[in-house]
């Protein structure tokens, strides 16, 4: 699985500890990991908006599959990510959540709070949640008789975002230009999303906008 | 302030004990709930993808101006509700969960875990936790020194979700119609929305798809 | 009521903030705060073992009624104070375990976790534990059917613990007599004792140490 | 490493549960789990001040190596145990806590809560709580740095509690006998004792009051 780290400028000084803790265990399960966010406090500046649009992208593009991403709380980030199509955003604050997220909603993207509740054994945490994230098969059901109804509402629920929205080229196209060229002017990004996207339609549509 | 209670079948059982606490803290401060979603085993069955049907049709027509919902783990609730524009939903664990997303994103929604991490306690929690919501000014930053840039963050959260997403009727007349016709027959629902709409246009459509 | 509030060295720089939350809640409740632990990284250093003992003298003297410690996870505050007789201490992580334990167990102190967990929101979680430690009457039991019976073992336990140790004085005087003489050389500590106290054998036997 | 599973009466009806996921990581780790508290409501009945009593014998006596307890929120038998000498119980409510209680008391016991926050997801915390408390070395420092003096503490703590006490058998004598007798009879609480005990002392005495 490709995973991509996203990380806003209040708490972009965490980045290399939640990179390595995100690392150690993606390597340990096979996954890879891509850091497209910002990675201290002097990179371009990102805020969790920005994080919701790169994450659509990534997403959508098939570039990752999965994006971990968070702010101060992680309801920014949240609420960001889930305003696109294509993208089913989570939040986690212990790792029973993340096991259930997975198991439950079978999501593709989880938001964390990197300075709420982070303190002594905050990187323990985000390990810890990581390992449950990314461990084993995903959809399972919890309890696991409630698996049928709970993996059908997962797909009325995808099925209705499609529907609710436009394509994720014309929201792009309807959202404020200056937020979208800032969002996905990051080196990292770019690299991540050209390297691996399988659809070819949105990164012609990317490479338009910053051309 | 006018809240709406949204409950799903998963945790239906719960509703009366819920509604209970969010009255008596709601009351406390003078405002006023309407309990729309299931009321037990027995109602009208409701998922969690209903329930952000309704509530994004409640808070955009302003009949109410907060949503408390959930699930069993609150993460499927979250997600059907931010698939609506005008909707901002936080994710709550705990009752300091409940005061920063006031102070930081002063969004309009609220989803709660009603079965996992629920034990002994877990009404007192959602009892603290509206406790936390509902108490004093919101949008004040945290820490303070952020609110500026917090509340900015806010509305730019907002003006993007409006601006990559259809209309709220737009998106209502894409989805699978009988989704929509399901999540809005509660007569609880009705009552709430035609008693309470501040806006003509969305409660005309409702009543056509009603008709 | 009379609180002590005690802070060990490796957390003593956040003393002044939970002081605050504490002083705030303590006072729209009629309560009386004593600061009587470290008050800052350049005090007289106290560990988590030295807490234990001034709890226990505080709290055998009468001098307080109840103790807030804590240390970086709490743990080791907790396990120095109920390693006294007449201290029952219980350890809190959401003000839910606070309300809990004043109702099933009303012990007579509490430790927390100032490190761990402790991020944004650290000293909100602080407030709101107090708040349900220090509101309404207590030992009424949760759920309240099991009042009789939770009442009745707190009982048990407390007489169990009195026979099974010393009394506090042997205690304090089988113990390294450089611990017990640095826990009890700061002023704070004296004042809040010597004033307070209703137990005159023991404020002797404390005098008797300092000479 | 030995470890015993002790619950007492208010949660007896999860004993299979929490002994499955114990096993299941004790197994995983080379540890063996002996079960000696209550494994259902029809057992006899035990309070956690009990408990408190039986796993100070199996400590002790070095029977077990560490004892997982606990009740409906875990302070009970957390109080219970930390009563008598040879005995460091924490208190946990999620993986992190496990694991820096691992790493800076090194003590020898933890009380869980069973019920408190126990809803969906119960079995996993307890599960994750557990891969944590019993995975790789102890002792080892949290943030590394603080080892040697956290080390020094926990050193500090089990003399001072020694001192501070009765002799555990001076203490069992001590204490109500019924209570101590009502303790002691289960079947399994004392195959595991008589079979793994490394205090003839002690196990002679447990046996004279059996007798």
């Amino acid at each position: 699985m490709k995973i991509a780290l996203m990380n806003e400028f209040s708490q972009a000084a965490k980045n290399p500890i939640i990179l390595n803790e995100l690392t150690g265990v993606a390597n340990k399960y096979g996954h890879t990991v891509f850091n497209v966010g910002m990675d201290g406090d002097n990179d371009n500046k990102l805020t969790y908006v920005h994080l919701g649009i790169i994450g659509a992208i990534l997403l959508n593009s098939k570039a990752v599959d999965f994006v971990i991403s968070g702010c101060g709380t992680g309801q920014g980030a949240l609420m960001a990510l889930n305003a696109f199509p294509g993208v089913n955003c989570g939040y986690c604050l212990d790792p029973t959540d993340a096991y259930l997220f997975a198991q439950v909603n079978n999501g593709n993207a989880l938001a964390l709070a990197f300075a709420k509740g982070y303190g002594w054994g905050g990187e323990l945490n985000a390990r810890y949640i990581f390992e449950k994230a990314f461990e084993g098969e995903k959809g399972l059901g919890y309890p696991p008789e409630r698996r049928e109804s709970q993996n059908a509402n997962a797909i009325i629920l995808n099925d209705m975002k499609k529907a609710a929205g436009k394509s994720l080229i014309e929201s792009l196209k309807s959202i404020d230009q200056t937020l979208l060229k800032d969002a996905i002017k990051g080196e990292r990004f770019q690299k991540c999303l050209f390297e691996n996207s399988q659809d070819a339609e949105l990164t012609a549509y990317i490479k338009s906008v910053l051309a």
